[in-house]
């Protein structure tokens, strides 16, 4: 198999010469658009949508046919590994994501183990392999994992959480308990990305939402040491090109250069960080992903084009900076700003580079 | 008057030595204490217990009769500025405090006006003198406030928020809007501070909660160049003696040492920054406040006592740090581990500088 028509996105990744600056969107798939809500309503639950291969490529495709983005993103949850574990993903309505049978003993954590990407996590592979074929090689498909340390605040928090209290009592008061469930979650996430890489996945992502909430000396123990794990687990190549990495720890902007060190091709900034002063601090080790405040959407059309241009002066011209939100985009967003983004993004570039 | 006998924290803030590292921390009259429950209970609700000179006194000096603290912080909420301001605090019960009258309307955003700490905050000033008189000279007493931006997420929010999508989107659609408001609550921020200087605050800290969910360029703008204007308008001396100033904006460390150039004494950290590397950035332009995480409680004391050792090692010996948690103390908090915490800072403080 050949590179995609638009490779634009995996050779910003690798920090190649591209003719503009490609563009993405955490979460591009999402309850922003209402053809989105319409499948989500079909397949009756969010959970059902994410199980269901066919249902899963109908929404991974809605954003590309409204806008010129220059990557698709597997539809799915950050999740789905875990609940391969047994622990039982559910929804309850209007909160966000829980465990039926969180991690609360030791034998429980003992007893964990990796979850066959090919049983439990098939209906992942297979819907990889739809979005690929439906893209039919216009744009790149980006597959994704939680990382090792914010899947284990869930398994062991039960869900979301505001002090993390549960998690951060194990990692200080029992770290070899903590360690265990780390390492268990590092060899599921490298095998679990691995297999969507053989299924089709030509870039993948790793989220690391809740790193940020660790002290420096916690997030190297607790969550850095298993991300380089994972990174350095990771196929390197597929089809003859090679499949770029990108780590987003949230909150993560006081690490970055040691993030940058782990051996990963891209790391992702929220909105935080002047994306000027990041790309002077990495220099040419990685590419730098991001990073508009999901909230300027929210702004009027003109206010959202002339923060997009201050992102992409920020960067500046040259290679190795993929645009994105520094977080997922927001449910009230309204999707004309989108369209008015992706285009500024496009234009700005080019124009930078002419 | 004189200074406190106790006035190693006044000394550590203003960068002069001490015999060791000072520590308060940040909520210490709070729900983790039985005794603050139980007069919690008695005043009937949170605001009755802020609004009673006499209760605020009793709770603030709680945590000092258990512990060896070496300040007394005024007990107080930071939403005070805007309730005076007619907007109309309440509590629900089980969540976060909320607004009866959030700023909606351009005409009220126009007609917010300074309120006189003298009129509806009688009550904070009276709690000052009473606390101050209670503490006959033992140990400091601070004053507080919240920031411009922390005040004014609340004031258009309503409440607490998950995207601070309103406030955002009047920050960006209509920024002199957000800047009036900015620069009313400023005036009223230093004219509620020194008021409380007047009635006894021998020192005072402006928490900025919610700087840390803006882009580099939006917290300069919004948030930091109104903590400067506040900083400047502050007291410097009162009975003879500095009144130093402590800024702190949580999830602020990427901006450190804007922060630290603002004319402020000192520069408190959240706990996700290495206090080491904060204090070679900084240098010796101000002391530094922290920056212990708070859910190291949890953990056995054994490893309270390690983590505290941890902060010391890294700031080092030599002046300029206050020890405090990067956040305030949780209410799941076991009041012994804070024994501990404290007693580890003065005994390994003390043996740093031996």
């Amino acid at each position: 198999m050949s590179r995609p028509k638009n490779d634009t996105f995996l050779r910003a990744l690798l920090r190649q010469p591209t003719e503009y600056t490609p563009v993405w969107l955490m979460r591009q798939a999402g309850r922003y658009l209402p053809e989105y809500c319409e499948t989500r309503k079909r397949a009756g639950s969010f959970l059902q949508l994410c199980k269901s291969p066919a249902m899963a490529c109908e929404v991974t495709l809605q954003p590309l046919a409204r806008y010129d983005l220059d990557a698709a993103i597997l539809f799915s949850d950050i999740l789905t590994v875990p609940d391969a574990m047994g622990l039982g993903l559910y929804f309850a309505e209007g909160e966000g994501p829980r465990f039926e049978r969180p991690l609360r003993d030791e034998w429980e954590i003992r007893n964990l183990s990796v979850p066959d990407p090919h049983a439990e996590l098939q209906y992942v592979m297979d819907a990889v392999s739809e979005i690929r074929r439906a893209l039919d090689g216009s744009v790149p498909l980006i597959g994704f994992s939680g990382s090792p340390w914010t899947l284990a605040c869930y398994m062991v928090e039960g869900g979301a959480s505001d002090d993390y209290r549960k998690i951060k009592t194990l990692a200080y008061a029992r770290p070899e308990l903590m360690h265990h469930i780390l390492d268990v979650t590092a060899r599921a996430v490298i095998a679990y990305l691995n297999a969507q890489i053989e299924a089709g996945a030509q870039a993948v992502m790793v989220f690391d939402s809740w790193g940020g909430v660790l002290s420096e000396a916690a997030y190297r123990e607790f969550s850095l040491a298993y991300l380089e794990k994972v990174i350095a687990g990771l196929t390197r190549a597929r089809e003859g090109q090679p499949v770029p990495s990108i780590v987003f720890t949230k909150g993560g902007g006081l690490w970055l250069e040691s993030i940058a060190a782990i051996g990963c091709d891209a790391v992702g900034l929220d909105w935080t960080f002047d994306i000027g002063r990041a790309r002077t601090l990495v220099g040419d080790r990685v590419a730098l992903q991001g990073n508009l405040d999901p909230a300027i959407l929210f702004a009027p059309p003109e206010v959202v084009a002339q923060e997009a241009r201050r992102v992409l002066d920020a960067y500046g011209p040259g290679p190795g900076h993929v645009f994105n939100l520094g977080h997922g985009i927001s449910q009230f967003t309204p999707p004309d700003h989108v369209a008015v983004l992706v285009d500024t993004v496009h234009a700005h570039s080019r124009s930078q580079r002419a």
